[in-house]
């Protein structure tokens, strides 16, 4: 059993200093040049999608199912094969599907971008509406709120537990504030925690009934395939939030964001939107003016190579195959070298990117800095937060996909050899 | 010789018009449904590009020419070959350029929309100016004036002649009226009428000294290379934009957009702006929140499949050999069936999608309603004006690259019986 740090004499804890110090200057002079700051998937990954640049040749008829020229101009929302595939990743009937370009993310900016200047459905656009806020799950995804601060739409910290957000908060929030207008959400293996919302969770999000009609969850469901377990007691189960809704008499209250990017190729997959008919309307009345279609020769691709869900599934049973051992030897290694010595606690999701890490309070920026000096690159401590800002400074997103083993090995020891030195520098200091 | 409408007797042209209706009657009968209302290339021009499928495979090292892997995350401006060869196309240097996915209208959209809500460089988002304008040269692109109508930029016509947008006019708006932002220009092969910019409008737009800092020329060159006859005395010449601003003293004046639409897959090709480094970091300081970038991998099947803008020009030279004889079809039956009634005019481009088509005062639309009832679908007459209001209701935009050519005969020898239908009823009611 290791001895608790906050057990220890001043002397004990310089001993332990001295040794790590000594072990971390070796580890710098190696002159390593790591990258876990992004859940971008690893060569190893991206290879398993190779066989997809097989699937059209110059012999391939490129047509949808209803026989329409996929090089050609049009179909604005997708063709049907597509809408298919991507609503059985969804869980979603494919009358409930649009289909986009390569990014989520780019559907999730024009989504925001297009309420800002024209608003949702008959809503008055919120330019011109006062002070329009988004609530925010932290920790989250900063990508998600840069967007929302971009347009300058103030952000609401929500805690984040194991169950998702704090749903009292959101209900109390949304239900008296009219200038609400949506939550980030990562349902399903968030990021960067790993967790899944529950049930409740999930129905209370159906049941909420926001002051503002403009009011919507952006349910971006990521991970939605995304385990990291073939078994299926170890796959986290989330209810399809558009069926809640619908069975809580609202409809029209989600938009549900997924795409291919870490199924097939993250710069070259597809991206799509789930949600109500009236919304989906909605959204094309923007569209129509903004393209005249997607890259639909993609979509076929996509459809002919997977086929169908049980296609994507073989698929990221595969997928799994290589992320599960970079996760379960940093929970391993974590507990090794951290556990026990209460100075760290952080997640084990079974499935997605990330690996939610906090340290005490005010190591955060620290850790990171010296996991850099030792050419280790964390994304930066704070990211997880709206405006970058970790009050407490303890949360450090973790990204096990794209080192190779032995890297991440290194990489991971290097980076509780920071957590255990930060640690110790701030106790002897304070 | 043919008698001018005009000159002839009432009973002449009842005759004429008797004779015409039978035919038309005939026509009509024959139920066809052909369409004439897009600049959609046709399956034929298609298949020109199907080699393109082939280029990448299983076995391809899908990396760009630095080595980064074109399957991952990243590089937000593009391929640096992608760079360079829609840099040759659009005559500009690679660092210039920027590569977007596949839709040149998107970019446009983003442009204006991302002009609107964050504003021009350092100026204020035309959000928070009052009344912002455009300027648009008639007959125009109906898919810009959407764009400007959708962000609710009033849209000032500008009258467009053989050498382009009345400069005089241009000139004098834009050097007094700070509240005029853009001017949509197709400059070479123009939308609908396949008019080339002079070398003097050129140097004007180069030279003009506006009223407002964030005043820029939106230079739409859709066809670039898009020339019908390989003879290069019959090619328009356009000199290149962005040098000319440079020259004259302006280089952040102008934008300039380019795609592959029509040059490999309509639905599936790579866009891309050329503008000074100011824009282009002006822009990418949007695109950074909006996406982590576009499809790389079809950049490098672009590059790959044309190397460099020869192979792309010999491609072309193959697209120009379908292309031309439906225009000159156009042309020569327009000629034998039209010419000397004294009852309409139209272009006759050396390149583009379009020929622009003017019949009397009053007709436009009477005639674009006729010929769908003969199963064939034009243009709407009104949509190469803002706001759909073409308020002479003269000019229909003619798109002869879909049908194949025995149907576009059909759809030519109909629509000239339209006109003239349209045309003798007018003069018979007046």
């Amino acid at each position: 059993m290791k001895k608790p740090y906050f057990e220890m004499t001043r002397r004990e804890m310089s001993l332990e200093r001295e040794r790590l110090e000594s072990r971390f200057e070796y580890m710098k002079n190696l002159g390593l040049s790591l990258d876990m700051s992004r859940g971008k998937p690893s060569k190893e990954q991206l290879k398993l999608s190779q066989g997809m640049m097989d699937v059209l040749n110059s012999e391939s008829e490129l047509v949808d199912e209803t026989g329409a020229d996929c090089r050609n101009y049009g179909i604005l929302g997708g063709i049907p094969e597509a809408k298919r595939l991507m609503g059985e990743m969804s869980e979603v009937k494919p009358e409930n599907m649009l289909i986009f370009g390569n990014s989520s993310l780019n559907v999730m900016f024009d989504m925001v971008s297009r309420s800002f200047t024209h608003g949702v459905c008959e809503n008055d656009p919120w330019m011109h509406q006062e002070n329009v806020k988004f609530l925010c799950p932290v920790p989250g995804y900063d990508r998600h709120f840069r967007i929302t601060e971009y347009f300058g739409i103030d952000m609401i910290n929500v805690p984040m537990s194991e169950t998702g957000p704090d749903m009292d908060m959101v209900e109390d929030l949304v239900s008296k504030d009219p200038t609400i207008k949506g939550i980030w959400c990562v349902p399903k293996y968030s990021n960067p925690q790993g967790y899944t919302y529950s049930e409740e969770t999930v129905k209370r999000f159906a049941a909420l009934e926001p002051a503002a009609d403009d009011f919507r969850i952006y349910w971006d469901n990521a991970y939605s395939i995304h385990h990291l377990y073939d078994d299926p007691e170890k796959q986290d189960y989330l209810p399809e939030i558009l069926e809640e809704c619908e069975k809580a008499g609202h409809p029209d209250l989600a938009y549900k964001f997924i795409s291919t990017s870490k199924v097939s190729f993250p710069g070259s997959g597809i991206a799509a939107v789930a949600s109500s008919k009236t919304n989906l309307s909605d959204i094309k009345r923007h569209m129509r003016v903004q393209t005249i279609g997607h890259d639909k020769v993609n979509q076929l691709r996509h459809v002919r190579y997977f086929k169908d869900i049980n296609g994507m599934r073989a698929h990221m049973s595969k997928m799994a195959g290589i992320l599960r051992p970079k996760f379960e030897m940093i929970y391993e290694m974590f507990d090794r070298k951290l556990g026990g010595l209460g100075i760290a606690t952080w997640t084990t999701p079974h499935g997605g990117y990330f690996i939610s890490f906090d340290g005490l309070e005010g190591t955060a920026k620290a850790i990171v800095a010296m996991a850099a000096d030792a050419g280790v690159k964390l994304t930066p401590a704070g990211a997880t937060f709206p405006y970058g800002i970790d009050w407490r400074d303890t949360n450090i997103r973790i990204a096990p996909s794209y080192p190779d083993m032995e890297e991440l090995h290194t990489a991971t020891e290097i980076f509780t050899i920071c957590v255990r030195l930060v640690t110790l520098n701030k106790l002897l200091r304070g």
